[in-house]
């Protein structure tokens, strides 16, 4: 599903949702009178479109435009999805709402990007209120899936279902948060851990730097596979979640925090963090640290990805709503993608293990393609790789489109034999080639057997196609 | 480095800390007067005995035996490392340290598990209070690596800087604590989001499925690699740490969080919290859980260690230090290693692009073996792969010990042809060959060119002395 989307203020959220959208194919407008919101806006596009399509095996769509236009009326007029991403005040927001709700049409979805207001608040003396909804990201917004959905009472039923789905289409994971509350959710931990941290940092207790230690060799990496609850019921081992509480219950009681009071935000706090920030991060540029975040974002979200879990799960399913039918061009084009960021190696170059993948994914594809699918493995039946040679043409770069061809040169009962060819997509060079000699397997005894006769019957004529031109 | 560890208290956190030693290469005795004991640590050890490898591409330590011994002073006596992991009594802590200290050596670090007691707690009364500190670990002890060492005014340096040492040889990032604090510092962090949570369970307004989704889909994934305040600092964009505090230092007086209060903790909330926990993950048992936290940690830890960044440059750096010579059999044992969960594929078995990898991982090997290490390429010389034959002989599954033998079958000039055999370690069976061709490169004209004199003499020597038994 594609359409057409309208962003009202373009800092790094709205340039965050701009770049989003556009990389899921929709056609952007952007009003932001902030003189140096096209530059702002160019900057988080060009991150965003370096990483958001490694995340994705599939081809994705073709990429929509992002217009910056003169005004508001411009922006919205027409629009299916309007996000508000102004300042954090409540009169801004009401006036922008307004102006909005002047121009835009009645079915698209007003939503905003507050973080502190609820939506009954954004309502107040609203047009129509059933339009308008909170949607509340989070940075990056071109990768991490989470957006908190709010609506009050007076929103429309017709247009949380929609946000939903619009919201899901562009790989988002739409957290319906059913009463509204201020701060939301996440933003309430975000706070509580914020507020702690300040006081660790001005009791001397632990540095900045340390404090990220603390987070990110410790339960950062639980909380983002099982988030709070998951992780103490395997904590609580066999007896689970009630045995846990038993246990840690009663800690709730005892002085381990500080979170009754409310550190004061005096300078001389904000020149401690600031200085040990420097000292921990200082020696890298805001474009390095948010490229390392970004490599570092996807190469966790592609891990997860090829375990199926966690956000993981929810861009394999995304991926999977992405993908076509393969035609049927001779050869075929198997596979069209990004290189990813963790596919590189010492020498800065794709890893040859890689290209291997690449060709397994590619003879996935045809295997789909001639009817030997999830369905037909979880079936008991599959092709095994029994032999490849590749030649290593050129080099490869993370970032760089590619695609592979995928001829059958043989289908004759068990045997199955492929000639793939990766290219560069800038320029149609010829990368590599894998020359790939398969079996069909009974997955039960793990030795080959004949295809079923409906897979046989296309590979045989795939391969009667194909045959033209082989080498 | 390794040694002799005592565990006092086998349960979820002295088994993982067992299973931690023993895996590095310790010899490790365990007393817990439970009768569960041996059960419990042997579920634990066969957890960790699967995973924990897999975070290396290095071969590792011999493991060392886990051995229930029948009284306290058995364990300690002559340890290097005693670990108390008993429960959070202060009573019970004072008796078991005094009875550790009558046996175990004055030289040996004694070290508490305890999340609650400060170490000035427990070295009350104690009769060698410098040997005594806290190492605060966090579950699975043996994938996480952070472990808060807190040392008080009383503890001997000599003891920190060998605490230190020793875990780091163990692959654990030892986090000093320099002033010691109830609960340390990510317990401080765990309390409040704990706190928070269960307000927002108990005022409905979300489940705990909610909760861990809202964390685990948003900011959980951006704490596992940068923690908070970098995480911030890259949020305050161009302007940095200090913009950020400016922006969001006034939230802290908003009405965001109900952290002021404590939640009651009655029976009701116990019931909700466990109902709807079972709901949310009851469809799976507590082992089914514990493997897929596991699988999701092994495969975040690997990603973020290919990138070299986060708790995977800590891995990469212990991995490192791993390492030794090839030695000169012929043929070389050029990678000895478990196949990790992110390299299975559909069918279940290891997918043929991490053979690519592995005999890629080999010819590393093989190019630090003869001086074309990391500082040559560094300098901007390589040896790139132009073709490789791969046979697929049997399957390889994840957890499965392997190892590859390496040959050099030509080495003239430009030239290196390698012949790799990989088997299962248990049996030595055949799983694959590989037939790979590469050529030395200049890495700033990317155009191949003869390697330097020290390389090419060392690759025609090996070329000679393998050239017996070549196919």
């Amino acid at each position: 599903m594609t359409g057409t989307a309208a962003i009202v203020g373009g800092g790094v959220i709205g340039g965050g949702w701009a770049a989003r959208f556009a990389l899921m194919g929709w056609e952007v407008s952007v009003f932001d009178p902030d003189p140096e919101a096209e530059r702002k806006i160019g900057e988080v596009m060009s991150n965003a479109a370096r990483v958001l399509p490694m995340l994705y095996e599939a081809p994705m769509h073709a990429r929509g435009a992002i217009t910056l236009v003169g005004s508001l009326d411009e922006a919205v007029t027409g629009a299916d999805w309007v996000q508000e991403s102004v300042p954090e005040r409540l009169d801004v927001k009401h006036k922008v709402i307004a102006q909005i709700q002047a121009a835009c049409p009645e079915r698209a979805v007003l939503a905003s990007s507050t973080s502190g207001f609820k939506p009954s608040e954004l309502q107040q003396g609203a047009a129509r209120p059933g339009q308008i909804v909170v949607a509340h990201p989070f940075n990056p917004v071109y990768l991490l899936p989470l957006v908190e959905l709010v609506p009050s009472a007076a929103t429309d039923d017709s247009i949380i279902t929609r946000a939903k789905e619009i919201l899901t289409a562009i790989g988002m994971y739409p957290l319906h948060v059913r009463a509204e509350i201020d701060a939301h959710i996440a933003d309430r931990f975000l706070e509580a851990v914020w507020r702690e941290a300040l006081w660790l940092v001005k009791d001397g207790i632990a540095t900045t730097e340390e404090i990220d230690n603390a987070i990110r060799y410790g339960f950062g990496l639980r909380w983002a596979q099982m988030g709070l609850f998951e992780t103490y019921r395997v904590a609580g081992g066999e007896a689970g979640m009630r045995h846990f509480m038993a246990q840690f219950g009663p800690c709730l009681q005892w002085p381990w925090t500080k979170l009754t009071d409310v550190p004061e935000f005096t300078d001389e706090l904000v020149d401690l963090i600031a200085g040990q920030s420097d000292a921990q991060s200082g020696h890298m540029g805001i474009r390095d640290l948010e490229r390392l975040r970004d490599d570092n974002l996807v190469a966790i979200l592609r891990a997860l990805k090829q375990q199926g879990a966690a956000a993981g799960k929810l861009i394999l399913d995304h991926d999977s709503s992405l993908r076509g039918p393969l035609g049927d061009g001779v050869p075929l084009v198997t596979v069209r993608r990004v290189v990813p960021v963790d596919w590189t190696d010492v020498n800065r170059h794709m890893n040859e293990g890689r290209y291997g993948q690449l060709f397994s994914d590619a003879s996935e594809e045809l295997m789909t393609h001639v009817g030997a699918d999830r369905d037909y493995i979880a079936a008991g039946n599959s092709y095994f790789t029994a032999e490849t040679s590749v030649k290593y043409l050129n080099e490869t770069h993370a970032g760089e489109d590619i695609y592979v061809t995928t001829r059958v040169t043989l289908g004759e009962g068990k045997k199955l034999r492929l000639w793939h060819e990766m290219h560069r997509a800038s320029d149609d060079a010829l990368l590599a080639t894998c020359d790939q000699f398969l079996l069909h397997v009974s997955l039960e005894t793990r030795r080959s057997c004949p295809p079923l006769p409906q897979v046989a019957e296309v590979v045989e004529k795939l391969a009667a196609v194909h045959a033209e031109g082989t080498r």
